[in-house]
């Protein structure tokens, strides 16, 4: 069964991809490379990459069109992520042959549209013939105040924008409202909400919501060489705690700001039209915890086995 | 029987996604975007990306060290083809399950063999699974003068750097020299000098082969609205005139400049140890000749019969 589009660590195997290349390519003199949302670059600039391939990060429930939007949303996430703003792409198709001219201008399209609604420009590329659809697309933009994942410190409080579970209600249901399929289908991450927060110097640490508050929180937190504890029933979502905070692909932004700080947030999101919900606070204390339950165990976790 | 990595237009397939994104997505505000060896951007940054499916790009001929010396040396060839210098890539990584793990370790040992080499960081990227190996990179860097394809005129004279047709004669002949073999199999793209040239002011135009002279010039001079006249006896090659125009992957430079800069064009290749040959000259007639014969027709071309 295809696998929705998620990044970072896949699973074992891909954890020893990673770890392989850092072991074997020097870190950026600036410090940020492999492992944040996005690569910090001197002078401002900031770099992501993501990739969706056919039959593993989409299936016939996305057109071509969603596929195009969603590999824009989940680039463009990462840049908001680190409080940057999307400004350029770079794109790298793969596609068998005979060529499908329907499916490639559907692609275009969608990608096309995310393009426009975040500002992005496509300048260069590659487009090579291979065994399966495979879609690589690299966004970078300009930030003034990177905001990492490393920075948040006992006694912030943890904020995340949006809904959460959406997609997980759209992939794991047999139904769901059409928010959540839409979501799923084009997620809409808050990413000029993103940047004007971190130009504002609001956020201690931030990352976006790609695999799981719980797998993500649990990465913020080993960042930054803390804890926290989490509010189960101040998440926003209108679905299971599960699918809240287990599946992934919300593509919304989690992050630790100062206590206090409520007026400035509540203040821009509104600016934004972005809902803000303040759903724990950080701790020294290593520990992550959900207070009252256990993490439930990704609803992914079935698909995952793989001999790696 | 797979092809060796090249880029620009494969074929009228690829011709055709290339002409639908140029119609889909506007153009960067800077005008250079889709269809030089690598995107201008604001700032002085320049961005190219390049693309290796195994089975199409590669195949036994190339152990995995090799393929990943070559995806970084035709991505470092583009920018030191603009004038620019290789600084930072991001690497898309799909990889077929059960990992191969002895293969992604010499893949990642080539890769940062010639990233050691060019002076490159990597600093992102993402690891996915999928069908078949597929790797992305982009790479970026800066330039202060980017030099286009489109710069050529009427009087300029012609050049290449380094030995044309060597990986045509690895690619065709049943034995060839280890020279030609190396390079077939690690390219050495003379970046350094590319950005020298620039930074002097000597190209009016400037591009690398990877397509082969025949396919390259072509591109040019269609940009350039300009002809030329190529003197095939000029041509640095130690093979026939179809392995030194008409295969590619030769990753050297075809540039212009104004008549009378051989003194200090051949000083800076002395200083930088690149070999560079005067083989022709532009003209306003938009016909661009080889001397005395015909092109010779492209030796892929019998490979490039796809139903697309």
């Amino acid at each position: 069964m295809p696998r929705s589009p998620r990044r970072g660590v896949e699973n074992e195997g891909e954890a020893w991809v990673v770890e392989t290349a850092r072991a074997l390519f020097p870190l950026e003199t600036s410090g940020v490379g492999i492992g944040d949302d996005a690569a910090v670059l001197p002078l401002g600039n900031v770099v992501t990459m993501d990739t969706m391939v056919e039959g593993v990060h989409w299936d016939a429930r996305l057109s071509p069109a969603d596929v195009g939007w969603k590999l824009a949303a989940v680039n463009v996430s990462d840049i908001g992520a680190m409080g940057g703003r999307p400004r350029w792409a770079t794109l790298s198709l793969t596609l068998p042959r005979p060529l499908d001219r329907d499916w490639v201008g559907a692609f275009y399209g969608g990608l096309a549209e995310a393009f426009a609604a975040y500002g992005v420009a496509l300048v260069g590329g590659d487009t090579t013939r291979g065994p399966a659809r495979v879609a690589a697309l690299t966004v970078g933009g300009t930030v003034s105040r990177p905001v990492l994942r490393s920075g948040a410190r006992p006694g912030d409080e943890l904020w995340v924008t949006g809904e959460l579970g959406r997609s997980a209600q759209a992939f794991l249901r047999s139904e769901c409202s059409a928010e959540a399929l839409a979501w799923f289908r084009r997620p809409r991450p808050p990413v000029a909400f993103g940047a004007a927060l971190a130009e504002a110097g609001l956020p201690t640490a931030m990352m976006d919501l790609s695999d799981g508050l719980a797998a993500d929180l649990h990465r913020l937190c080993a960042a930054s060489g803390c804890g926290a504890l989490v509010e189960p029933y101040a998440l926003p979502t209108t679905g299971t705690i599960a699918e809240a905070v287990a599946f992934g692909e919300d593509f919304e932004l989690l992050f630790t700001a100062a206590a206090g700080e409520d007026v400035a947030i509540c203040s821009l999101a509104e600016k934004f039209e972005t809902r803000v919900s303040k759903v724990g606070i950080v701790r020294g204390s290593p520990v992550v915890s959900l207070i009252g339950l256990e993490w439930p165990r990704s609803l992914f976790s079935h698909f995952e086995r793989e001999s790696s």
